[in-house]
């Protein structure tokens, strides 16, 4: 079988010069197969995966427990009260001197599912992006082996329940072609990673025998936009922060207190406009101190990595970027500050003539290597307060407010986590880069991406290294409103997976 | 029954020296029925008059016009297609020498329900203001008469039904008191105030017969937060205008894009930031050019005008003004610039990790005497250029978003109107303030108020005077949510009407 499949894509995959036998394997069993994977897959982004909606998430969770010991895998669910619970799963190889830990997570970003085009819970298959005016096929109307530049819309089928139905995938691969494992093989998927990853530390530390490996391979994140294999070595950290400021008590006449109660719309503008500088810098004091340097091999790699700037302007209708002519690559090694959401009362067709009662944003801070995600939170507040405002935590009495020329409630809700950067120099970083490029040819290498896992809680927890191999397409909507997955991309997942559980 | 009223008054009304016998008339007649005169409003309130619910602002419109012929008064609907109607209504007084037109709006400001603690169009009666935890009072339990300090919540309850209602019972007071009138007394009461007035000044030139007056007295508007009754002579216009900027074409992942794509929330706060100075000073160029210089005994009028400023401040939770330390009836002689509302992707909860795709925010400008609307628009729109940013009037394409660094979509639907401003020295103006004053007390004069009335329009098409009574309390949460009447000024307002009607 192996054989046959072998000479099959010596003819066909002139691509890339693919010799890796686990993920030759995968593709042919995903060949053979698509319906089945596909019908697996669909099941799985049918079950709403919120963190916060703990009786769906139980669901997701058992499901993949199942899916894991069908494939012979020993799975359990690693519980801590308060906490969604952590899917595990372990294939013991024997004389294996090396363990591998694949980790992915199995919750998804909240949303507003009046956004989507279709509901995020009811996988919707298109013949191309919705923004190419894809349409929907009927799940009656579709046809194996599946249009590689179709997609499935549902919340997750990118974020991150790809890397999983590509992990059980290859598992059956392996299988099913005799192929041996080399290392113990370890699986970690997580239910809380859109909510902060805030207990995960807390779970592996308590289960070091169960987590611990040489290595933890992250399956999590976009490949680049040439679509090209993406291995980043370390992600840039994030915390998020509230910011609420005040004008008068309740909104008031426009024309009769327009001009003298204070606008905090007007305010917030203002206030947002401190904190970055024309050209993208941000204007916080302090912000960038004890950013670490880069080495010598990763300024090497980001100035090999491919610059999409160019298509990625056209394909966003972009005229400008915040920070030109610096390209995507160079910026993502930098911290960033982005208002994420604002508010002030109503806009368009809603829209009164009053003057606001409050205002409000959201932002997010992205951090690399050498920044503490607290200490840069105490930085932006301190730069509020430079503002002439009296900064509170939780919503300001009436006497706090008449006390104080300005207001802000700033909160975080204690979320946040720093980057990470592995060494690309280190031998299992170089063992990594081999394995990925055998499967899937030449790879991107970049010190760090531009999202954020909370890869500096595992790496603190269990002392271990990590390295990120995504597989998701760039163009997947993560984190908004209809998520994506090119199908070609979950293909190429399958087979990844493929060859790095048997590296 | 009037000289025993009389007596009464005399005896009773201390607060101020009421003279006036048609006020003395409806005064008695209130305290009489006041579960009747409220039925009527609450009847009233109960039609959802938002200017585009085009079956009920008609069934309003009926409502009213029932009302007046209920009253004896020649009424009918004067209508234009594509226009709400307008109810007017006429009283022919023999051998009068004046016509007085008494005119209130019967649509209300857009809402969205879920706003208000209580359905804006099921009127409620509360035991004080919600802000002071007045509690509902069931229509079950409510005692007639019914304490002053209580508020009835519903939309319109105070702008502009209120004057309707108010005018309604002053008719009944009249004739049951048996007094003359001493004008010819023409009601209009108009269905798209709300909605910018853009058919008024058309439908007053095509019925110049029904409509011409003497004086046109504008019954709309809030006292002062002293309660004292107001007099203005003029209001100022408004033009309000939609600004929305472009990020990149959808959301993005904040993290792996953060930092390069330009984020269309913080644009827009830069915008927004350059438009005004710290100190609320517009920064458009040429925004204050034309405007009109006070008289002398406009100025005095200011500087006698009551200043509640430290009592307001108080009332509103605010520890600064925006134009400190020029005291609230000096700001509103002045133009404004203010952000009505702002939006960009979500915020708190509902926020997530992306770059916004389009930022907006709804402004409304406030015009004095000697600006034009259209004028002020063309200027804040060079402004916005000047910032950089291609400007378009509908949404751009794609080619036209990636041919500039920066696109605004500036709309205005094209509302708007100016300020008007009548001497306070003409003969009739004095005699406006001698009836007010006979039976409301010394009056507040203001040569402008802060809010807008499409008086340009009527001025225009009818080449008359106008003069603003208003009745509403300063502190009805008019054109936001929870708005309401105070029982005392709508008693206060019938007795007002009385005296303007008899005048």
């Amino acid at each position: 079988m192996i054989r046959a499949a072998l000479l099959f894509f010596a003819l066909t995959s002139f691509v890339s010069a693919q010799t890796n036998p686990a993920a030759l394997a995968a593709r042919h069993w995903r060949e053979t197969h698509e319906k089945a994977i596909f019908d697996e897959f669909v099941e799985l982004l049918s079950i709403p995966n919120v963190s916060s909606d703990r009786v769906n998430i139980r669901k997701n969770a058992e499901t993949i427990r199942r899916a894991m010991e069908k494939r012979g895998v020993a799975a359990q669910l690693v519980e801590m009260a308060g906490a969604n619970p952590v899917v595990y799963g372990e294939l013991k190889t024997p004389k294996a001197t090396r363990t591998i830990v694949l980790y992915a997570h199995y919750d998804g970003q909240p949303l507003d599912a009046k956004e989507w085009a279709t509901p995020p819970f009811s996988p919707t298959l298109r013949g191309r992006m919705i923004e190419k005016d894809g349409q929907v096929i009927p799940w009656a109307a579709a046809q194996y082996p599946l249009d590689p530049e179709a997609r499935l819309y549902a919340r997750s089928a990118s974020d991150d329940k790809a890397p999983i139905l590509a992990m059980m995938t290859a598992l059956d691969a392996i299988r099913a072609a005799g192929l041996q494992l080399h290392s113990n093989v370890r699986f970690v998927f997580e239910g809380e990673e859109e909510a902060g990853s805030v207990n995960l530390e807390k779970i592996l530390a308590a289960h070091k025998e169960l987590f611990s490996g040489d290595l933890w391979l992250i399956c999590d994140g976009p490949v680049p936009q040439n679509r090209q294999q993406l291995i980043a070595f370390g992600a840039r950290g994030v915390t998020t922060v509230n910011i609420t400021v005040y004008g008068p008590r309740r909104e008031l006449h426009s024309g009769h207190y327009g001009n003298w109660a204070p606008n905090p719309a007007m305010m917030l503008a203002r206030l947002l406009t401190s904190m970055k500088d024309d050209n993208g810098r941000v204007l916080v004091e302090h912000f960038y101190d004890g950013v670490a340097p880069l080495s010598e091999t990763e300024k090497r790699a980001i100035a090999e990595a491919p610059a999409p700037d160019a298509d990625l302007m056209k394909e966003l209708w972009l005229g400008s970027t915040e920070t030109s002519p610096k390209k995507l690559m160079e910026l993502l090694q930098q911290p960033s500050l982005n208002i994420r959401g604002m508010a002030s009362s109503r806009i368009g067709e809603q829209a009164s003539n009053v003057v606001p009662s409050t205002a409000m944003a959201s932002i997010d801070m992205r951090l690399v290597k050498g920044m503490d995600h607290e200490k840069t939170v105490a930085r932006l507040i301190e730069h509020i307060r430079k503002q002439g405002y009296f900064v509170v935590d939780a919503e300001p009495a009436g006497e706090v407010r008449m006390a104080h020329p300005k207001v802000a409630m700033v909160t975080t809700k204690g979320f946040g986590y720093n980057a990470v950067r592995t060494s690309m120099d280190l031998a299992i970083s170089k063992e990594v880069i081999r394995v990925v490029e055998s499967a899937r040819g030449p790879a991107v290498k970049v010190p760090t991406m531009g999202g954020s896992v909370p890869l500096d809680g595992i790496e603190r927890a269990l002392g271990t290294q990590t390295i990120t191999v995504p597989i998701a397409n760039h163009d997947n909507g993560q984190h908004s409103f209809n998520e994506n997955i090119r199908i070609r991309n979950l293909w190429d997942g399958i087979e990844l997976m493929a060859a790095l559980i048997t590296m």
